[in-house]
């Protein structure tokens, strides 16, 4: 039996001690070491099984963490985690107080840029490099590690146009594996396609025409190809670029053949990456299916209905209504900007746009939301997924901050519905024609309503619902969040009787409503899955204050800090939204 | 004497009526019509000057408004608006009620898209070219007309990606003049450069790697070249892509000589261009001048300090540092998210860096500054100019949303200088150092100290300035609005004396002064340059709540609704926050 290479390994200082003819036998065991783990506490895989010939290519030729290391999204970075320093808590993986499933400046020295949002990490590779230019640092490398899905974000681009006419010590690396999550899509990757298939990158080539020294395509599990065109880029001035063909799954079979399912694909077995089977008749559905669904049932009734997604069909579900209308139905890429200016493009010729961007993505078309819809006062529907804590992702992924970047936009309609029915409802409702723009959010996860699929019911979009009536205290919350203060009210002694109002519309408040709620009640409390800052409970606040109202008033929400990673339980307890806190607030008021 | 053809032309109707032949002298009478108003009226002039004959081109050959063309940006559309039923009111161009600078739906059907912010065209057009194609109109032309400078911006790119793949009867119309508002910059721009300099464009063509039929460089001043090249485009399905060269300033021969103080350049002799000289030796500096005169004292002391503008050397006045320290000063050209994820990557590397943003512009940004600056707590320090109403820019230019949008971000400090000396020590303070990033917001236009380079201070920023001291009621204020409730308070009757206490730290506010003026004051007042909802108002609200105090709150700031162009000092009155106003929510609280 050969010796176990991988535990000798502590950090890159180990793995340049080895022999190069001993790497194959090293991403051998690096992919067995990622492949035990993630089985059975789940996680990214595809990605970093893709890479491991590169990572410990990458590690083996340059001087790292002194050399500065970026890698886009991240999704890729297990293989780097274990090699440096981290082994032995790679266990811990996405655990509440473990290591974050992202590169993480506060967690290591080689993690020098944080990352979780695609196509930041040219521009981040570019300011270090220019960085270590003006401090005469002439021998440092900067390199940046990007997927044919992320370059070609427009961010990516952005990088590459002004790191063309510069000087600095910058490498990208693309890690062309023709899929993000989803398979990539777009001209360029038609054109990353024909290189791959033979076409002479001379030719037309847009990193050329960049002004970048370009290398490639080489095979990316080929250590002699890696280390030899790495170790020459190494002494190389400049920007460059060095083009590499991966596999996303490498190594597994199944993963290989099916990359969608296998970039995160829950437990499986070590040993033949089947996927064990779930039981899930009986659960309540995804949130992300309930909008897929509806949608095909609405498209199916209204020609002028679309639906639109930047690269994440299976996330987001929007695949059903692109299998079902392939040509009403767009995955755009990663290109949150471009999708809600075409949205709106759209709208302008009486479409009737479903734009379906995850909340913390949308992060990335703010101004695209003011300026191109919100501003012409275009009715497009944004459908907001994984809204509020998103559990293990973490802090990159958390959809928190959307009730306050949106409320402050004029003409915007802002909604949560408490579950799958009032979903379907807001959507069915705003397709049947709105004079403005609509965001609706709800969360990750299941909802809990296994008959979900109920006839459409048109709904007045400011109505507030009354779950409980009671006297004395009530308890405003808006989207599923409500769950949580019903389980809260349960816990209740019988004779203390409270109110409990559900808010599905955020944004235009019904201030009406909440007249005669403020009337009847001495206390109020707001609950939000979201930020405390510019969100529910602040607009409770100052419309408190504006009416000139006496009531006290509680606001829970998330507090001003980032929030990581964890269960969703875990880090609705830490920042006090579970029913134990709610409960606490009530009976304390 | 020649009869007048531009006096016969309501709308391209008319238009089509001429013969090519007399297509130059409408030319000639359009360029001296924009001329003549533009040099009493002031507004924009390079730009519009520059595509004289492929506006009346385009209109001469499609058949506007059914065929859909968006101009990006917008400054450049001063002649299709005056050949499109507005030639009568065109003297009305950034008034009050008068019409828009910019292309605007609501002005006019043949205004197919609202712009101000660059590089939204490609993706507005493309939506608009699939509508069509949905609904079987398949000789519907869609034309983005775009500029060198905004086609390199990250979102051209995306909406070029995807429609590159696409067989949407889009036209992009590159509009090459080498420069924006200031001379592009990036390595697209060396292309296209080396391009009109002779390289053959079927090397390494990067519009032809998108797959795009790409046709030109042709003269955008030559008729013939024009109409034959456009009447053939009409007839071609699919994407495809004209490169057309032309002179921003063509036919104002000091315009074309000096394209960057043309781009706006005032009022101005309409015979010769020559600009009417202004005496401003007297007055209060720019507070754009006040940030790039402070940024080179500041950097000549402290070569870690940088400087990032994307495509704003000029309107920024980064360009003083650009002349100081041309390697520590980058322009990056409209690049908002590149800018902000450099900054980003410098500051990894220590270094201090002065990102430049206007205030409208970092909304294209702000995934960057959650994701890649506060969430790794980076001392990125932001100057967002053009904070609050900018006057005849309007809506789409108005920097009123960026309290709310960073108050909800962790880590964030918020400053609102009152006044210049002010802005110029918080730079000097952040200078020194700072744990987390900063956003300092100042407005357009001038301050009011003439002896404003005082020695260096550095301040707390938390501190609160008791303006004035008196009683009952205090007005909060933050940033330069100060000036007006000192207008106010001088109205007052001597008996009646109100406290003034200016914040100029937004975030996080000081709690502690806050209680101490709760309890002195029965009443309070806030006022601040931005949107009430989620704005200091509303962070003052929140605190009032949480601290359960019973005092009188009233918020004066922007409503929820987009403010329309027009002096700032109209559009203060109409969203009452002129000094007359807040005298009247002073005697009448």
């Amino acid at each position: 039996m050969k010796e176990n290479l991988l535990s000798q390994i502590f950090n890159p200082v180990d793995l340049k001690k080895l022999s190069k003819n001993q790497l194959p036998q090293l991403a051998q065991e690096l992919r067995e070491f990622i492949i035990d783990i993630v089985s059975e506490k789940e996680g990214h895989l595809g990605a970093s099984l893709g890479v491991i010939e590169l990572t410990i290519a990458l590690h083996y030729v340059f001087n790292t963490p002194e050399d500065q290391l970026v890698w886009d999204v991240g999704h890729q970075a297990y293989g780097h985690k274990i090699l440096t320093e981290r082994k032995d808590i790679f266990h811990t993986n996405r655990e509440l107080h473990g290591i974050s499933g992202f590169p993480k400046r506060s967690e290591s020295l080689y993690d020098t840029f944080g990352v979780g949002h695609s196509s930041t990490s040219i521009s981040a590779a570019l300011g270090m490099a220019i960085a270590s230019q003006l401090k005469g640092e002439n021998n440092k490398q900067h390199i940046a590690v990007i997927g044919d899905a992320s370059i070609a974000s427009g961010m990516a681009f952005e990088g590459l146009n002004h790191a063309g006419v510069t000087d600095a010590n910058l490498l990208v690396i693309l890690n062309d594996n023709a899929i993000g999550i989803d398979p990539s899509v777009g001209a360029l990757k038609d054109y990353l396609t024909a290189v791959k298939e033979g076409k002479n990158p001379r030719q037309n080539n847009i990193i050329k025409s960049l002004n970048f020294d370009y290398s490639g395509p080489i095979d990316g599990h080929d250590f002699k190809a890696l280390l030899s065109e790495l170790t020459r880029l190494k002494s190389v001035k400049g920007p460059k670029f060095l083009h590499v063909i991966t596999t996303k799954g490498k190594g597994l079979q199944l993963a290989e053949e099916d990359q969608v399912k296998y970039h995160a694909p829950g437990k499986f077995e070590a040993k033949t990456g089947k996927i064990h089977p779930k039981d899930e008749d009986n659960l309540p559905p995804k949130f992300q299916d309930v909008f897929g669904l509806t949608l095909v049932e609405l498209a199916q009734e209204n020609e002028k209905i679309i639906g639109i997604t930047p690269a994440m069909p299976t996330g987001s579900s929007m695949k059903f209504m692109m299998q079902a209308f392939p040509k009403r139905a767009f995955d755009v890429g990663i290109a949150e900007q471009h999708a809600v200016t075409l949205s709106a493009g759209m709208a302008t010729q009486g479409m009737i746009v479903f734009c379906n961007i995850y909340s913390t993505f949308l992060q990335r078309a703010y101004d695209q939301i003011i300026h191109d819809v919100a501003l012409q006062n275009l009715p497009v529907i944004f459908c907001l997924d994984r809204a509020g804590l998103v559990g293990e992702d973490g802090a990159t992924h958390h959809g928190v901050f959307d009730i306050s970047y949106l409320n402050c936009i004029p003409n915007m309609i802002i909604c949560a519905p408490k579950d799958e029915i009032e979903l379907r409802n807001i959507m069915y409702t705003a397709s049947l024609g709105l004079k403005q723009p609509i965001a609706i959010r709800y969360p990750r996860g299941r909802g809990k309503n296994i008959n979900w699929q109920q006839p459409f019911q048109k709904l007045r979009l400011n109505e507030v619902k009354c779950l409980t009536k009671g006297k004395d205290i009530a308890v405003l919350s808006t989207g599923t969040i409500a769950t949580n203060v019903e389980k809260a009210i349960t816990k209740l002694e019988p004779n203390k009787m409270i109110s409990h109002y559900h808010f599905p519309t955020i944004k235009p408040i019904n201030e009406k409503e909440l007249i005669s709620i403020f009337k009847d009640h001495h206390k109020i409390i707001t609950i939000e899955d979201g930020v405390l800052k510019g969100g529910f409970g602040s607009i409770i606040n100052t419309f408190t204050l504006q009416n000139e109202l006496k009531n006290k008033v509680v606001n829970l929400g998330i507090p001003d800090n980032f929030v990581e990673h964890g269960s969703v339980s875990e880090l609705q307890h830490i920042c006090e939204l579970d029913s134990n806190h709610i409960y606490q607030t009530i009976i304390t008021i």
